[in-house]
């Protein structure tokens, strides 16, 4: 995506070979523009658990990111593979609802793990972190592609600007570039098909208001901003044509974790009888098992707000003073609220047997 | 309801016969416990538009207590019931949602509207404000009996505390005293029954977080502040055991407008088979008419937040600056999604005959 006419990824190394690689620092967005380094495996684990970067294909790529830097820091211990093994498991405990950090640590594991050789083991390393941000890219323009043809069939019908809702933020800034469920909405919108965008705040940490809305800004793609109560009553009233969001963790049974909040769109949109979509890379389907962690994150976040003030960011209580709060940060959207999962490889229903017609390397047996 | 030790109510007259009456400016709770003098009827239709009070019952007692203003004032026009007339129209279109505040100016009126008079018309009309705001407490407090079986039902078979969801704040403070949702659960608390409440915060105004969780803290009741979109996966794990909330306007029909984001939650209740009761004054209940208003209030309520910074209370930008929004203020629940209103009379099914049963007055044709 570009930013004032420059063209980002939300992770990258820069042209030296150095241990050290950038993000945007997204708890500063869409106030501040800021990039970090991050030249320690420790650093892109703190990245992952204070949010700096989120989104469950971005926080797949850190992770990868971080083991690179790992593998570069690993020579100075005793025992550089269980260094290497420790810093994995500290990546996967980061955050633990979505299946793509521990699937990218995992596989960075099984593919590098065994290289002997310290200098071939840094470069496969590397590469392999660069190969990974490609295919995660490349996994992000197909999810538009596959989902293009939905947003411009109720265009057809419609012939007039078409309505689309999304909670929480699964674009650009959750993935390495593209988005999950705003791919479709960015190609869409190339097209010359004319979109207007839901914006969910998502609270408590407002992805929608602040993340997604930055980036729609920054595209020119008409769009407003809702309290979260918001999308059922416009549901009622015709103003949506279609939800899309994005997954931090489906499985195969067709259940989908994502942002807390989802299942309640997704029992509007059902009641309304209109399509829900979840943009789905198969990083981020649980191929294996069925269970959910949902994380549980700091009552601080409900019970305070950050926001600009002059210019300032600040944090500021928008609650009773000493009434606790409880934040669970995702929900489970049952696989019958869901119309159809849009993957890399195209668009299934959210059923075991569909989802392995579209990856049968994946099913067990074969 | 008692803060620091002292009995209030929302409304009030002081001992003297002064054309005055007092408030608590809600717009500073919980930060600042402010008592808001309004000494003409323009400020009591000022206080009604910016939320100084709300809450469907306290803004019809709010017009009320505005007219008796009105009546004072009317003198010193050379058409005094002209004037009278006007000022209950300004009233009447403070606020379109609620059914509350039309229904107490007609009734005020009607019943006072003829009285020649001058004295006796002033002190009519301060009776009759005095009468509805007794009247408005009483009915509180029979949703309070009626409702409080609900809830002691559930403890009795589960023997453990009952945890009840409720959305906004439909408690004292959106009433003249006890509050509609919030009194089965205050009377319930007096009797001993252990609860634990779900409030939800309700954006973009969090009259649940601030006004609500007040409330209860001040009643010593255990609750818990959830952003708005945690309580439909509390329901999937069963972690509700009811759902009651307030309404501004309820039709025959058995639908019922109530503040943005309840249709959600009633959506997510029928999905867990939750029970969800509203809890609907007579006052409350549109018996003639079955269209609603929607009030849209600024989109800046939605962009920024007021919060608590030291000592200061301050507007935040909690959004993309350059990023529209939109402020739906209430939304409709059909009445599937409703198990039982409790009004002043008993419980009912939200269907015509029914409520009507309850209130054999109201029916066309008697």
């Amino acid at each position: 995506m570009k930013i004032n006419g420059k063209h980002y990824r939300t992770i990258w190394f820069d042209d030296t070979e150095e241990a050290v690689f950038h993000i945007i620092d997204q708890t500063k967005l869409p106030f501040e523009f800021c990039i970090q380094d991050v030249s320690t495996s420790d650093e892109a684990v703190r990245a992952i658990k204070n949010m700096t970067v989120r989104g469950a294909p971005l926080i797949g790529a850190t992770a990868i990111f971080g083991l690179y830097l790992a593998v570069n820091e690993s020579y100075s211990f005793k025992n550089p593979s269980g260094y290497l093994q420790k810093q994995a498991q500290k990546l996967i405990q980061a955050r633990p609802t979505a299946v793509d950090l521990e699937k990218s640590v995992r596989l960075f594991l099984s593919r590098i793990g065994d290289i002997k050789n310290q200098d071939s083991l840094k470069h496969s390393a590397r590469q392999f972190a660069l190969q990974y941000a490609e295919q995660s890219v490349e996994q992000c323009l197909k999810i538009g592609q596959n989902g293009l043809p939905l947003i411009k069939n109720i265009f057809e019908k419609k012939k007039k600007e078409v309505n689309i809702l999304t909670h929480c933020n699964a674009g650009w800034l959750a993935t390495v570039d593209y988005g999950t469920a705003l791919a479709p909405i960015y190609l869409a919108h190339q097209e010359g098909v004319p979109l207007h965008i839901w914006v969910d705040e998502t609270r408590p940490r407002n992805q929608g208001s602040l993340l997604t809305a930055f980036e729609l800004s920054h595209e020119n793609i008409p769009h407003t901003i809702i309290s979260d109560n918001t999308g059922g009553y416009l549901m009622q009233n015709g103003m949506v044509d279609m939800v899309i969001v994005g997954t931090d963790r489906t499985k195969l049974s067709g259940k989908v974790a994502n942002k807390i909040g989802t299942y309640l769109k997704a029992l509007a949109a059902y009641d309304n009888q209109i399509p829900f979509y979840v943009a789905a890379p198969s990083t981020s389907i649980d191929f294996e098992n069925e269970d959910f962690i949902i994380e549980k994150r700091s009552a601080e976040e409900v019970r305070k707000i950050k926001g600009k003030y002059g210019n300032k960011i600040i944090n500021v209580l928008i609650s009773n003073e000493s009434s606790p709060a409880l934040n669970y940060a995702f929900d489970i959207t049952p696989a019958r609220y869901v119309t159809q999962l849009i993957t890399e490889r195209g668009c299934c229903l959210p059923e075991r047997e569909e989802i392995l017609k579209l990856f049968p390397e994946k099913s067990h047996g074969f």
